[in-house]
Protein backbone atom coordinates (compact mmCIF):
# COMPACT_ATOMS: atom_id res chain seq x y z
CA UNK A 1 0.00 0.00 0.00
CA UNK A 2 1.24 3.57 -1.00
CA UNK A 3 -0.17 6.54 1.54
CA UNK A 4 0.37 10.19 0.48
CA UNK A 5 -0.25 13.12 2.21
CA UNK A 6 -1.84 15.94 -0.53
CA UNK A 7 -2.58 19.46 0.11
CA UNK A 8 -6.61 20.33 -1.20
CA UNK A 9 -7.31 23.82 -2.65
CA UNK A 10 -8.57 24.93 0.82
CA UNK A 11 -5.50 24.88 2.43
CA UNK A 12 -6.18 22.00 4.12
CA UNK A 13 -4.35 18.38 3.56
CA UNK A 14 -5.54 14.51 2.89
CA UNK A 15 -4.16 11.24 3.61
CA UNK A 16 -4.69 9.44 0.69
CA UNK A 17 -4.14 5.91 -0.92
CA UNK A 18 -2.87 5.26 -4.16
CA UNK A 19 -5.19 3.26 -5.67
CA UNK A 20 -3.84 3.20 -10.03
CA UNK A 21 -4.03 6.32 -11.21
CA UNK A 22 -5.84 7.73 -8.62
CA UNK A 23 -5.69 8.95 -5.30
CA UNK A 24 -8.14 7.76 -2.51
CA UNK A 25 -9.16 10.21 0.40
CA UNK A 26 -8.79 8.28 4.09
CA UNK A 27 -10.19 10.50 6.17
CA UNK A 28 -7.61 12.05 8.05
CA UNK A 29 -5.44 14.85 7.31
CA UNK A 30 -2.25 13.65 6.93
CA UNK A 31 -0.58 10.02 6.50
CA UNK A 32 0.82 10.98 10.67
CA UNK A 33 -2.75 10.65 11.69
CA UNK A 34 -3.22 7.73 10.11
CA UNK A 35 -0.28 6.02 11.91
CA UNK A 36 -1.62 7.96 15.21
CA UNK A 37 -4.69 6.51 14.76
CA UNK A 38 -5.39 2.95 16.22
CA UNK A 39 -5.40 0.22 13.29
CA UNK A 40 -4.75 2.77 11.35
CA UNK A 41 -3.08 1.22 8.30
CA UNK A 42 -6.11 -1.44 8.15
CA UNK A 43 -8.73 1.71 7.85
CA UNK A 44 -6.33 3.25 5.24
CA UNK A 45 -6.46 0.09 3.27
CA UNK A 46 -10.54 0.04 3.21
CA UNK A 47 -11.40 3.97 3.28
CA UNK A 48 -12.93 4.91 0.04
CA UNK A 49 -13.61 8.92 0.26
CA UNK A 50 -13.41 11.19 -2.34
CA UNK A 51 -10.61 10.24 -5.89
CA UNK A 52 -8.24 13.01 -7.27
CA UNK A 53 -6.16 12.36 -10.21
CA UNK A 54 -2.47 10.65 -8.58
CA UNK A 55 -0.83 13.10 -11.75
CA UNK A 56 -0.75 16.67 -10.85
CA UNK A 57 -1.74 16.16 -6.75
CA UNK A 58 0.26 18.84 -4.60
CA UNK A 59 2.38 16.32 -2.35
CA UNK A 60 2.81 17.90 0.91
CA UNK A 61 5.35 16.18 3.22
CA UNK A 62 4.30 12.74 3.84
CA UNK A 63 4.36 13.23 7.25
CA UNK A 64 3.90 17.06 7.70
CA UNK A 65 4.44 16.82 11.38
CA UNK A 66 6.48 14.31 12.63
CA UNK A 67 7.42 14.68 16.63
CA UNK A 68 11.02 13.41 15.19
CA UNK A 69 13.42 13.18 12.19
CA UNK A 70 16.11 11.32 13.63
CA UNK A 71 19.46 11.38 10.97
CA UNK A 72 22.09 8.61 10.42
CA UNK A 73 25.32 10.51 9.40
CA UNK A 74 27.39 8.00 8.20
CA UNK A 75 26.15 4.75 7.29
CA UNK A 76 27.16 3.17 3.78
CA UNK A 77 30.43 2.16 3.49
CA UNK A 78 31.77 4.35 0.26
CA UNK A 79 30.04 7.56 1.69
CA UNK A 80 31.76 7.04 4.96
CA UNK A 81 35.10 6.19 2.74
CA UNK A 82 34.68 9.59 0.32
CA UNK A 83 34.32 11.72 3.65
CA UNK A 84 37.57 9.94 4.65
CA UNK A 85 36.02 8.18 8.05
CA UNK A 86 36.86 4.56 9.71
CA UNK A 87 33.34 2.63 10.08
CA UNK A 88 32.14 3.43 12.93
CA UNK A 89 30.98 0.98 16.03
CA UNK A 90 27.31 2.85 16.56
CA UNK A 91 25.32 4.86 14.05
CA UNK A 92 26.13 8.42 14.51
CA UNK A 93 22.64 10.29 14.83
CA UNK A 94 21.72 13.95 14.59
CA UNK A 95 18.32 15.44 14.59
CA UNK A 96 16.29 17.58 11.61
CA UNK A 97 12.96 19.25 12.52
CA UNK A 98 9.74 19.44 11.32
CA UNK A 99 9.80 22.99 9.63
CA UNK A 100 12.47 21.37 7.42
CA UNK A 101 10.11 19.55 5.43
CA UNK A 102 8.91 19.67 2.07
CA UNK A 103 7.01 18.05 -0.34
CA UNK A 104 8.09 15.79 -3.34
CA UNK A 105 7.59 18.70 -6.07
CA UNK A 106 8.04 21.41 -3.48
CA UNK A 107 11.02 24.21 -4.42
CA UNK A 108 14.23 23.48 -2.33
CA UNK A 109 15.14 27.08 -1.16
CA UNK A 110 18.75 28.02 -1.07
CA UNK A 111 19.42 29.78 1.36
CA UNK A 112 21.70 33.19 0.77
CA UNK A 113 23.69 32.48 3.83
CA UNK A 114 25.57 29.63 2.40
CA UNK A 115 28.31 28.55 -0.74
CA UNK A 116 28.05 25.35 -0.59
CA UNK A 117 24.57 23.26 -0.74
CA UNK A 118 24.71 19.75 -1.12
CA UNK A 119 22.55 16.99 -1.89
CA UNK A 120 22.00 13.75 0.34
CA UNK A 121 20.18 10.94 -1.57
CA UNK A 122 18.49 8.74 1.74
CA UNK A 123 16.07 5.67 2.55
CA UNK A 124 13.51 6.77 5.32
CA UNK A 125 11.60 4.32 7.73
CA UNK A 126 8.39 5.54 9.14
CA UNK A 127 7.38 4.51 12.39
CA UNK A 128 4.03 3.00 13.19
CA UNK A 129 4.18 1.69 16.55
CA UNK A 130 5.25 3.26 19.84
CA UNK A 131 7.95 1.35 20.68
CA UNK A 132 10.83 1.82 23.21
CA UNK A 133 14.22 -0.14 23.85
CA UNK A 134 12.92 -2.61 21.20
CA UNK A 135 14.37 -6.07 20.34
CA UNK A 136 14.54 -7.27 16.90
CA UNK A 137 11.08 -8.06 16.80
CA UNK A 138 9.84 -5.25 18.01
CA UNK A 139 11.91 -3.20 15.58
CA UNK A 140 10.77 -5.15 12.36
CA UNK A 141 6.76 -4.68 14.18
CA UNK A 142 7.60 -0.89 14.65
CA UNK A 143 8.44 0.18 10.80
CA UNK A 144 5.65 1.11 9.38
CA UNK A 145 7.28 1.63 5.69
CA UNK A 146 9.79 3.61 4.00
CA UNK A 147 9.94 6.86 1.61
CA UNK A 148 12.42 9.03 0.07
CA UNK A 149 14.12 11.48 2.10
CA UNK A 150 16.81 14.62 0.74
CA UNK A 151 19.07 15.89 3.70
CA UNK A 152 20.07 19.13 1.38
CA UNK A 153 22.68 20.43 3.38
CA UNK A 154 24.71 23.42 3.99
CA UNK A 155 28.54 22.23 4.30
CA UNK A 156 30.19 25.25 5.37
CA UNK A 157 27.02 25.89 8.27
CA UNK A 158 27.55 21.80 8.94
CA UNK A 159 31.22 22.12 9.57
CA UNK A 160 31.54 25.91 11.52
CA UNK A 161 31.49 23.62 14.75
CA UNK A 162 31.81 20.26 15.69
CA UNK A 163 27.72 19.54 15.73
CA UNK A 164 26.35 19.30 12.28
CA UNK A 165 22.87 20.50 13.10
CA UNK A 166 23.39 23.96 11.49
CA UNK A 167 23.72 22.70 8.60
CA UNK A 168 21.27 20.16 8.67
CA UNK A 169 18.22 22.40 9.30
CA UNK A 170 17.54 25.23 7.08
CA UNK A 171 13.92 26.16 6.42
CA UNK A 172 12.29 23.95 3.52
CA UNK A 173 15.42 22.27 2.88
CA UNK A 174 14.49 18.91 3.36
CA UNK A 175 11.85 17.12 0.31
CA UNK A 176 10.07 13.73 1.78
CA UNK A 177 7.98 11.49 -0.21
CA UNK A 178 6.42 11.08 -2.67
CA UNK A 179 4.57 7.97 -0.56
CA UNK A 180 4.85 5.88 2.47
CA UNK A 181 5.38 2.31 0.84
CA UNK A 182 4.34 0.26 3.39
CA UNK A 183 7.08 -2.09 5.00
CA UNK A 184 4.52 -5.82 3.64
CA UNK A 185 5.61 -4.35 0.21
CA UNK A 186 9.43 -3.80 0.98
CA UNK A 187 10.37 -6.17 3.72
CA UNK A 188 11.97 -4.44 6.94
CA UNK A 189 15.74 -4.30 5.22
CA UNK A 190 14.68 -3.71 1.72
CA UNK A 191 17.50 -3.90 -0.79
CA UNK A 192 16.90 -1.27 -3.34
CA UNK A 193 18.45 1.06 -6.00
CA UNK A 194 19.09 4.60 -4.58
CA UNK A 195 20.11 7.27 -6.68
CA UNK A 196 20.67 10.71 -6.90
CA UNK A 197 20.85 13.38 -9.83
CA UNK A 198 21.01 16.92 -10.68
CA UNK A 199 19.88 18.03 -13.65
CA UNK A 200 19.90 14.63 -15.33
CA UNK A 201 23.78 14.10 -14.08
CA UNK A 202 23.71 11.02 -11.97
CA UNK A 203 25.67 11.85 -8.37
CA UNK A 204 24.95 9.07 -6.17
CA UNK A 205 24.12 5.43 -7.14
CA UNK A 206 23.57 2.32 -4.37
CA UNK A 207 21.32 0.10 -3.12
CA UNK A 208 19.76 0.13 0.31
CA UNK A 209 21.24 -3.29 1.10
CA UNK A 210 24.78 -1.92 1.28
CA UNK A 211 23.60 0.13 4.97
CA UNK A 212 25.62 -0.32 7.98
CA UNK A 213 23.17 0.03 10.35
CA UNK A 214 20.10 -1.59 8.29
CA UNK A 215 16.65 -0.08 9.23
CA UNK A 216 15.98 -3.00 11.60
CA UNK A 217 19.05 -2.25 13.69
CA UNK A 218 18.57 1.41 13.53
CA UNK A 219 14.97 1.23 15.49
CA UNK A 220 16.69 -0.89 18.15
CA UNK A 221 19.34 1.13 18.66
CA UNK A 222 16.84 5.18 18.52
CA UNK A 223 14.62 3.23 20.55
CA UNK A 224 16.97 2.61 23.28
CA UNK A 225 17.20 6.07 24.12
CA UNK A 226 14.03 7.43 22.76
CA UNK A 227 10.31 6.36 22.91
CA UNK A 228 10.02 6.54 19.33
CA UNK A 229 6.06 7.19 18.04
CA UNK A 230 3.72 6.95 14.76
CA UNK A 231 4.66 9.39 12.56
CA UNK A 232 8.76 9.60 13.68
CA UNK A 233 11.07 9.58 10.76
CA UNK A 234 14.80 7.63 11.04
CA UNK A 235 16.71 9.14 7.83
CA UNK A 236 19.30 5.86 7.29
CA UNK A 237 21.87 7.99 5.40
CA UNK A 238 23.11 8.88 2.02
CA UNK A 239 25.65 6.90 -0.43
CA UNK A 240 28.83 8.22 -1.83
CA UNK A 241 28.34 10.92 -4.10
CA UNK A 242 27.54 13.92 -2.26
CA UNK A 243 28.87 17.30 -3.84
CA UNK A 244 31.51 17.77 -0.91
CA UNK A 245 33.67 15.02 -1.52
CA UNK A 246 33.62 15.56 -5.43
CA UNK A 247 36.90 16.36 -6.82
CA UNK A 248 36.48 19.12 -7.28
CA UNK A 249 33.57 20.09 -5.16
CA UNK A 250 30.09 20.78 -7.01
CA UNK A 251 27.63 22.46 -4.98
CA UNK A 252 24.02 23.63 -5.92
CA UNK A 253 23.57 27.50 -7.28
CA UNK A 254 20.20 27.62 -7.57
CA UNK A 255 18.33 26.79 -10.62
CA UNK A 256 19.32 23.16 -10.76
CA UNK A 257 16.64 19.97 -11.08
CA UNK A 258 17.34 17.23 -8.05
CA UNK A 259 15.98 13.79 -8.22
CA UNK A 260 15.75 11.73 -5.70
CA UNK A 261 14.77 8.63 -6.20
CA UNK A 262 14.16 4.69 -4.53
CA UNK A 263 13.45 1.78 -6.70
CA UNK A 264 10.12 0.86 -5.82
CA UNK A 265 9.14 3.70 -3.42
CA UNK A 266 8.85 6.67 -5.84
CA UNK A 267 10.71 9.66 -6.91
CA UNK A 268 11.29 13.36 -5.49
CA UNK A 269 11.86 16.28 -8.14
CA UNK A 270 12.71 19.50 -6.52
CA UNK A 271 13.89 22.70 -8.16
CA UNK A 272 16.61 25.02 -6.41
CA UNK A 273 15.49 27.81 -5.78
CA UNK A 274 17.80 30.84 -4.78
CA UNK A 275 16.57 32.84 -2.02
CA UNK A 276 16.72 36.51 -2.42
CA UNK A 277 16.70 37.79 0.98
CA UNK B 1 4.44 38.05 35.29
CA UNK B 2 5.35 34.23 36.24
CA UNK B 3 3.61 31.21 33.97
CA UNK B 4 3.15 27.51 34.39
CA UNK B 5 1.74 24.64 33.26
CA UNK B 6 0.38 22.23 36.10
CA UNK B 7 -1.42 18.71 35.64
CA UNK B 8 -4.89 18.25 36.94
CA UNK B 9 -6.51 15.30 38.91
CA UNK B 10 -7.89 13.95 35.33
CA UNK B 11 -5.16 13.76 33.69
CA UNK B 12 -5.78 17.43 31.77
CA UNK B 13 -3.15 20.10 32.25
CA UNK B 14 -3.69 24.15 32.65
CA UNK B 15 -1.57 27.04 32.07
CA UNK B 16 -1.61 29.12 34.88
CA UNK B 17 -0.52 32.37 36.47
CA UNK B 18 1.40 32.95 39.64
CA UNK B 19 -0.36 35.01 41.49
CA UNK B 20 0.74 35.01 45.65
CA UNK B 21 0.69 32.25 47.11
CA UNK B 22 -1.44 30.50 44.44
CA UNK B 23 -2.22 29.47 40.51
CA UNK B 24 -4.14 31.13 38.49
CA UNK B 25 -5.81 29.30 35.53
CA UNK B 26 -5.99 30.88 32.16
CA UNK B 27 -8.07 28.67 30.16
CA UNK B 28 -5.26 27.62 28.02
CA UNK B 29 -3.89 23.62 28.21
CA UNK B 30 -0.14 24.78 28.64
CA UNK B 31 2.07 27.72 28.08
CA UNK B 32 3.01 26.96 24.75
CA UNK B 33 -0.97 27.31 24.05
CA UNK B 34 -0.80 30.19 25.66
CA UNK B 35 2.41 31.81 23.16
CA UNK B 36 0.55 30.15 20.38
CA UNK B 37 -2.58 32.74 20.58
CA UNK B 38 -2.81 35.81 19.39
CA UNK B 39 -2.27 38.04 22.53
CA UNK B 40 -1.60 35.71 24.48
CA UNK B 41 0.50 37.06 27.19
CA UNK B 42 -1.86 40.16 27.75
CA UNK B 43 -4.79 37.35 27.87
CA UNK B 44 -2.65 35.43 30.59
CA UNK B 45 -2.51 38.87 32.48
CA UNK B 46 -5.98 39.24 32.62
CA UNK B 47 -7.34 35.99 33.28
CA UNK B 48 -9.24 34.86 36.59
CA UNK B 49 -9.89 30.87 36.17
CA UNK B 50 -9.79 28.31 38.88
CA UNK B 51 -7.33 29.07 41.39
CA UNK B 52 -4.73 26.36 42.95
CA UNK B 53 -2.51 26.56 46.03
CA UNK B 54 1.15 27.22 45.02
CA UNK B 55 2.31 24.87 47.15
CA UNK B 56 2.35 21.30 46.27
CA UNK B 57 1.00 22.15 42.87
CA UNK B 58 2.18 18.87 40.34
CA UNK B 59 4.30 20.96 37.54
CA UNK B 60 4.11 19.83 34.16
CA UNK B 61 7.25 20.45 32.20
CA UNK B 62 6.61 24.38 31.46
CA UNK B 63 5.75 23.39 27.68
CA UNK B 64 4.98 20.39 27.20
CA UNK B 65 5.05 19.99 23.71
CA UNK B 66 7.85 22.48 22.10
CA UNK B 67 7.89 22.21 18.40
CA UNK B 68 11.92 22.48 18.54
CA UNK B 69 14.25 22.55 21.86
CA UNK B 70 17.74 23.69 20.40
CA UNK B 71 20.28 23.01 22.99
CA UNK B 72 24.23 25.33 22.81
CA UNK B 73 27.28 23.00 23.49
CA UNK B 74 29.63 25.62 24.65
CA UNK B 75 28.75 28.40 26.05
CA UNK B 76 30.13 29.48 29.40
CA UNK B 77 34.13 30.45 28.89
CA UNK B 78 34.73 28.20 32.34
CA UNK B 79 32.78 24.98 30.88
CA UNK B 80 34.84 25.73 27.85
CA UNK B 81 38.05 25.50 29.43
CA UNK B 82 37.30 22.79 31.46
CA UNK B 83 35.84 20.52 28.16
CA UNK B 84 39.45 21.59 26.89
CA UNK B 85 38.31 23.64 23.67
CA UNK B 86 39.08 26.71 22.35
CA UNK B 87 36.84 29.84 22.75
CA UNK B 88 34.28 28.66 19.64
CA UNK B 89 33.23 31.49 16.82
CA UNK B 90 30.19 30.42 16.37
CA UNK B 91 27.30 28.83 18.89
CA UNK B 92 27.26 24.86 19.09
CA UNK B 93 23.69 23.49 18.35
CA UNK B 94 22.43 20.62 18.94
CA UNK B 95 18.50 19.21 19.28
CA UNK B 96 16.64 17.36 22.21
CA UNK B 97 13.38 16.43 21.20
CA UNK B 98 10.28 17.05 23.48
CA UNK B 99 9.87 13.43 24.88
CA UNK B 100 12.53 13.98 27.23
CA UNK B 101 11.17 16.78 29.04
CA UNK B 102 9.88 16.61 32.26
CA UNK B 103 8.51 18.70 35.07
CA UNK B 104 10.41 21.09 38.04
CA UNK B 105 9.92 17.89 40.44
CA UNK B 106 9.52 15.08 38.50
CA UNK B 107 11.84 11.86 39.19
CA UNK B 108 14.81 12.08 36.03
CA UNK B 109 14.96 8.36 34.82
CA UNK B 110 18.69 7.03 35.27
CA UNK B 111 18.83 4.67 32.27
CA UNK B 112 20.57 1.20 32.79
CA UNK B 113 22.36 1.59 29.74
CA UNK B 114 24.63 4.42 31.17
CA UNK B 115 27.53 4.27 33.17
CA UNK B 116 28.19 8.77 33.38
CA UNK B 117 24.83 10.21 34.12
CA UNK B 118 25.59 13.88 34.16
CA UNK B 119 24.03 17.42 35.07
CA UNK B 120 23.72 20.59 32.92
CA UNK B 121 22.43 23.49 34.65
CA UNK B 122 21.19 25.67 31.86
CA UNK B 123 19.27 28.74 31.74
CA UNK B 124 16.36 28.45 28.71
CA UNK B 125 14.80 30.95 26.68
CA UNK B 126 11.45 30.33 25.43
CA UNK B 127 10.20 31.79 22.03
CA UNK B 128 7.47 34.28 22.00
CA UNK B 129 6.74 35.06 18.10
CA UNK B 130 7.40 33.18 14.95
CA UNK B 131 11.10 34.73 13.55
CA UNK B 132 13.35 34.15 10.44
CA UNK B 133 16.37 36.21 10.27
CA UNK B 134 16.08 38.13 13.62
CA UNK B 135 17.98 41.49 13.49
CA UNK B 136 18.75 42.29 17.13
CA UNK B 137 15.39 44.19 17.95
CA UNK B 138 13.25 41.55 16.65
CA UNK B 139 15.28 38.80 18.41
CA UNK B 140 14.80 40.72 21.71
CA UNK B 141 10.69 41.01 20.82
CA UNK B 142 11.20 37.22 20.15
CA UNK B 143 11.59 35.97 23.55
CA UNK B 144 9.04 35.83 25.81
CA UNK B 145 10.54 34.99 28.97
CA UNK B 146 13.52 32.47 30.65
CA UNK B 147 13.30 29.43 32.51
CA UNK B 148 15.49 26.59 34.11
CA UNK B 149 16.28 23.59 32.36
CA UNK B 150 18.83 20.84 32.75
CA UNK B 151 20.50 18.94 30.31
CA UNK B 152 21.32 15.55 31.61
CA UNK B 153 23.50 13.37 30.04
CA UNK B 154 25.22 10.45 29.23
CA UNK B 155 27.97 11.07 28.07
CA UNK B 156 29.47 7.50 27.67
CA UNK B 157 26.71 8.05 24.86
CA UNK B 158 27.44 11.28 23.87
CA UNK B 159 30.93 10.57 22.84
CA UNK B 160 30.52 7.08 21.70
CA UNK B 161 30.11 9.11 18.19
CA UNK B 162 31.22 12.56 16.82
CA UNK B 163 27.62 13.67 17.14
CA UNK B 164 26.27 14.76 20.52
CA UNK B 165 22.56 13.84 20.34
CA UNK B 166 22.35 10.20 21.47
CA UNK B 167 23.96 11.17 24.78
CA UNK B 168 21.09 14.16 24.68
CA UNK B 169 17.97 12.55 24.28
CA UNK B 170 16.99 9.84 26.91
CA UNK B 171 13.34 9.69 27.69
CA UNK B 172 12.20 12.21 30.66
CA UNK B 173 15.41 12.76 31.52
CA UNK B 174 15.56 16.84 31.01
CA UNK B 175 13.63 19.09 33.85
CA UNK B 176 12.66 22.56 32.43
CA UNK B 177 10.21 24.69 34.86
CA UNK B 178 8.92 25.75 37.03
CA UNK B 179 7.90 28.66 35.36
CA UNK B 180 8.56 31.00 32.08
CA UNK B 181 9.30 34.45 33.78
CA UNK B 182 8.27 36.80 31.51
CA UNK B 183 11.09 39.12 29.80
CA UNK B 184 9.50 42.30 31.31
CA UNK B 185 10.80 40.93 34.42
CA UNK B 186 14.39 39.89 33.40
CA UNK B 187 15.21 41.81 30.38
CA UNK B 188 16.43 39.82 27.37
CA UNK B 189 20.12 39.16 28.37
CA UNK B 190 19.48 38.69 31.98
CA UNK B 191 22.88 38.73 34.44
CA UNK B 192 21.30 35.83 36.68
CA UNK B 193 23.38 33.61 39.17
CA UNK B 194 22.83 29.94 38.59
CA UNK B 195 23.71 26.78 40.14
CA UNK B 196 23.24 23.34 40.10
CA UNK B 197 23.62 21.20 44.00
CA UNK B 198 23.13 17.28 43.85
CA UNK B 199 22.58 16.23 47.44
CA UNK B 200 23.74 19.25 48.83
CA UNK B 201 26.95 18.89 47.36
CA UNK B 202 27.05 22.61 45.18
CA UNK B 203 28.70 21.72 41.58
CA UNK B 204 27.85 24.65 39.30
CA UNK B 205 27.88 27.80 40.42
CA UNK B 206 27.85 30.64 38.22
CA UNK B 207 26.21 33.90 36.85
CA UNK B 208 24.34 33.86 33.21
CA UNK B 209 25.73 37.19 32.36
CA UNK B 210 29.17 35.16 31.49
CA UNK B 211 27.51 33.76 28.62
CA UNK B 212 29.58 33.74 25.38
CA UNK B 213 26.84 34.25 22.92
CA UNK B 214 23.88 35.85 24.76
CA UNK B 215 20.02 35.46 24.41
CA UNK B 216 19.81 37.46 22.07
CA UNK B 217 22.31 36.45 19.56
CA UNK B 218 21.22 32.80 20.33
CA UNK B 219 18.18 33.90 19.01
CA UNK B 220 19.24 36.03 15.86
CA UNK B 221 21.95 32.93 14.81
CA UNK B 222 19.65 30.17 15.14
CA UNK B 223 16.53 32.13 13.27
CA UNK B 224 19.08 32.61 10.30
CA UNK B 225 18.39 28.82 9.52
CA UNK B 226 15.29 28.04 11.24
CA UNK B 227 11.77 29.47 11.78
CA UNK B 228 10.88 29.86 15.01
CA UNK B 229 8.07 29.38 16.95
CA UNK B 230 6.34 30.35 20.11
CA UNK B 231 6.89 27.64 22.35
CA UNK B 232 10.39 27.12 21.10
CA UNK B 233 13.39 26.43 23.69
CA UNK B 234 16.44 27.31 23.42
CA UNK B 235 18.26 26.15 25.89
CA UNK B 236 21.49 28.33 26.67
CA UNK B 237 24.44 26.05 27.45
CA UNK B 238 25.98 25.31 31.40
CA UNK B 239 28.68 26.16 33.08
CA UNK B 240 31.87 24.89 34.23
CA UNK B 241 30.85 21.92 37.15
CA UNK B 242 29.83 19.33 34.96
CA UNK B 243 30.79 15.24 36.75
CA UNK B 244 32.85 14.34 33.63
CA UNK B 245 35.03 16.87 34.57
CA UNK B 246 35.85 16.83 38.01
CA UNK B 247 38.88 15.09 38.79
CA UNK B 248 38.31 12.75 39.65
CA UNK B 249 34.82 12.51 37.89
CA UNK B 250 31.40 12.39 39.70
CA UNK B 251 28.02 10.80 38.05
CA UNK B 252 24.65 10.41 39.46
CA UNK B 253 24.04 6.48 40.26
CA UNK B 254 20.23 7.01 41.74
CA UNK B 255 18.70 8.04 44.16
CA UNK B 256 20.79 11.79 44.56
CA UNK B 257 18.10 15.27 44.59
CA UNK B 258 19.29 17.09 41.59
CA UNK B 259 18.75 21.07 42.78
CA UNK B 260 19.23 23.29 39.64
CA UNK B 261 18.16 27.11 40.39
CA UNK B 262 18.45 30.45 38.76
CA UNK B 263 18.11 33.57 41.00
CA UNK B 264 14.42 35.30 40.09
CA UNK B 265 13.57 32.31 37.90
CA UNK B 266 12.76 29.60 40.06
CA UNK B 267 14.09 25.71 41.17
CA UNK B 268 14.15 22.32 39.99
CA UNK B 269 14.36 19.72 42.38
CA UNK B 270 14.57 16.25 41.08
CA UNK B 271 15.11 12.89 42.31
CA UNK B 272 17.30 10.99 40.40
CA UNK B 273 15.53 6.81 40.23
CA UNK B 274 17.65 4.18 38.59
CA UNK B 275 15.55 2.32 35.78
CA UNK B 276 15.27 -1.41 36.46
CA UNK B 277 14.00 -2.55 32.52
Amino acid sequence: MKLATIRLDDHRTAAVRADGDHLVELGQPDVGAVLAAPGGLAAAARANGPRHPRAGADLAPVVPHPGKVVCVGLNYRNHIQEMGRDLPQHPTLFAKFADTLIGAGDDIRRPVETEQFDWEAELALVIGKEVRRADEDEAVAAIAGFTVLNDITCRDWQFRTREWLQGKNWDSSTPVGPFLVTADETGARPALDIRCEVDGRLMQSDNTGDLLFDPVELVRYVSTTLRLRPGDIIATGTPGGVGHARKPAVFLQGGETVVTEIQGLGRLENRVVREDV
